[in-house]
């Protein structure tokens, strides 16, 4: 069904975002009374959306990728439509999914903190001919694929139906994933935070990992059992970590992550602020203009499955 | 003309590459008196070649991808064949190049050396539609430029001829090299070292980047006023620098670019060690069975050229 949507840019009109929503057609509203959609730009606060949330609104905005902490706090209901900035955040994600991996294959952390010229203590590695574990295979995942192949990586995408994946050389459902452990030289988490991802890195999966094996981890820090991963660490079975995310998040000073020479932690910067505007001020006018044309949603968040 | 070379592999017989030469067709001998070719795997004593080599000796293979050195010794002749490893280190040195530069562009040097979580002082960029000058479009040029095209970057390449490189928006003969400057987001070194791109990154090019401009340098550290670089890191008119090469090198302790805050070294670790041997091991073969069949050797030393 087409409508032309009222959208109230909530807390803060963005110039951007408003001027994405005329353009596709939409009206812009600023009054909640007479909204009929909410485009939520508010990362921290995440209950102060229910101050504006009116029952007239059929579409909800939300500007992360991962929605999990909304979901958790019930914000997320069953009475219209939510869209994540999931899709939309993938390319830049995956970009910082990257850089973490060639940065640890390359010790560029340890080449960071270095004074001194040694060769020995900061060679790393070619990413070539390596295989890559992918854990999550959406967005996220498939755009880290096609950035990855050019480096003549190997993929194992790990996704939930265990559907082949484009350009892996193998993919698992999500209960085979333990599979993937023994089998790849580096291990990156891309994928959305749920029950059954919760601690999936934990003291069995390291144990699994081949000796020297890399993780990065751009999804969720309660992905990893941080106690578990500095075990590794130490024990020399884990190569090395790069962190965009932690549990706790913000990780606190002195936190053990911070001092271990092996880790490499970036405070939840996989999207970087220039970028998150504008990718959401495109991803709302293409929002916008679907909702014009009756057609579905882009990131339609699905209650049951999490994300 | 076709022959089955006699090769010494000097000064140590490494076996991978010994058993690449016999893979091939070749014969391995042990006594520089036998061969009528030499694979050269000496990095450090560049001179230490004088010792081994023999008028009969029709090719050698040196082991590095810049042979600067050697020529300016006096090493190489014209009355043998001379051929680099450039071709086949392309792959390797394109991959850290590419890791230098999203590490720069996500501060992830800033994020190695923090303890504390301040998004602030570690946010980065994506480097989505950004340009990237790449200044020297050989075989490193090229292999970059397959990495950076799944990242949506715009390359401006540089070459001798200004001959259109396939995949750059722009090809800019070196004589016009200085319009890349300021067109550029990032600018990567990766031409030859000759007299013409000595200092070629001085007080001028710099005054003339982007503000905030990235600079990457897997070439040579002449290439790179390093007080220039300094002062213009300073001056804010360059927003980070990360070098795989210095001058002098090796970067004696306590040198300013050490401890730069928007500097990251990398100590000539472009080429991984594991990489090396297997690498070059594969191109003897090659280049034993071209000799084989009479067929044009790979990574040609030009000497008139510099490289």
């Amino acid at each position: 069904m087409s409508q032309i949507p009222r959208v109230l840019v909530a807390p803060t009109p963005q110039p951007l975002v408003v001027e994405a929503v005329r353009q596709a057609g939409g009206e812009v509203v600023s009054d909640a009374a007479d909204a009929t959609a909410l485009v939520w730009l508010e990362w921290d606060d995440k209950e102060g959306i229910r101050d504006v949330l009116r029952p007239e609104m059929t579409w909800v905005q939300l500007p992360a990728a991962g929605v999990d902490a909304w979901l958790e706090l019930g914000v997320i209901d069953a009475a219209r439509t939510w869209t994540t900035a999931s899709d939309a955040f993938a390319h830049p994600v995956a970009e910082h999914a990257l850089a973490l991996l060639l940065a640890t294959a390359r010790k560029l952390p340890d080449a960071a903190r270095a004074t001194s010229w040694d060769r020995s203590a900061v060679v790393g590695t070619s990413l070539r001919g390596k295989t890559v574990a992918i854990i999550g295979a959406g967005g996220i995942g498939r755009a880290l694929m096609g950035m990855l192949a050019p480096l003549g990586v190997e993929v194992i995408a790990v996704n939930r139906s265990g559907r082949a994946v484009e350009g892996a050389a193998r993919t698992l459902p999500t209960e085979r994933r333990s599979e993937a452990w023994a089998a790849a030289d580096a291990v990156v988490l891309s994928a959305p935070a749920t029950p059954d991802t919760l601690r999936m890195i934990d003291a069995d999966a390291l144990a699994a990992f081949r000796p020297g094996a890399l993780l990065v981890n751009i999804a969720r820090g309660t992905m990893v059992d941080a106690d578990a991963l500095l075990h590794a660490l130490d024990a020399g079975t884990l190569g090395a970590a790069a962190l965009d995310v932690t549990d706790p998040e913000p990780l606190p000073d002195g936190h053990p992550l911070w001092h271990h020479p092996r880790v490499l932690v970036t405070p939840h910067t996989a999207t970087p602020n220039d970028v998150i505007v504008p990718t959401i001020a495109a991803l709302v006018g293409e929002n916008v203009a679907r909702l014009r044309d009756g057609r579905e949603l882009r990131g339609v968040v699905e209650i049951e499955r999490g994300y």
